[in-house]
């Protein structure tokens, strides 16, 4: 059980830009202080800008900056954003795929696991970015 | 974010065996009942075996059963033992991959994760087998 590469580099794009919210930052800066690629860094800015949490400016002195006071950035709502699926296991996915599990409907397993995740994002919906940059 | 077949399977295994403790049932029975590939089945079976949760009968109507109580079946400890990454971002990584995120050694999102995941688990570590069997 991991976060995506891509949910974690979001973090860490919102957690350098939150520690200098004044400075406008160049992904490729971001990128070599992280050492991660850029192609992967420029898809999850444009994530972030598409979610509202940062954005572009332009210019030869443009880059990436928060859109948003870091306080009222919540971590739990950056993961549901970002995660591109948090469906534990095959029966939380919707249409034929997620019906065909023979325990189905009363599965209390998947119950369960609903639970688990309920709890674990709600640690992160505890936290702002200000609390951790 | 998401569990491994592996998991997923493993965990639809050990209900199936609880439902009914006494009956040996076959790995391709199994299988059949949840339209599953019988190697992928078949290797978590060995996982379940190797951690002491079923046991093989061997002979002309062996197969697979609970090798322990069904209330004494842990679902946190299942999911431990059969899901091989826990390691929810970079940094809970060993070893230099690890490491080498900038924003160590004092970043604050290792912590927030770790404590969600403790979250996640502890549900689980409420519940055994025959909770949800």
């Amino acid at each position: 059980m991991k976060l995506t590469l891509q949910t974690d580099i979001a973090l860490r794009i919102l957690i350098t830009l939150a520690q200098e919210p004044e400075r406008i930052r160049s992904v490729d800066d971001i990128a070599a202080h992280f050492k991660l690629s850029k192609n992967h860094l420029m898809k999850t800015a444009q994530q972030l800008a598409k979610h509202g949490y940062i954005k572009a400016i332009r210019g030869r002195s443009g880059g990436i900056k928060l859109a948003q006071d870091s306080a009222s950035i919540i971590i739990g709502n950056v993961v549901r954003d970002i995660e591109p699926d948090m469906k534990l296991a095959e029966c939380f996915q919707s249409g034929p795929k997620g019906r065909q599990c023979a325990l189905l409907p009363n599965c209390k397993l998947k119950g369960l696991l609903g639970h688990a995740l309920v709890q674990f994002l709600d640690v992160l919906d505890n936290k702002t970015l200000a609390d951790i940059a």
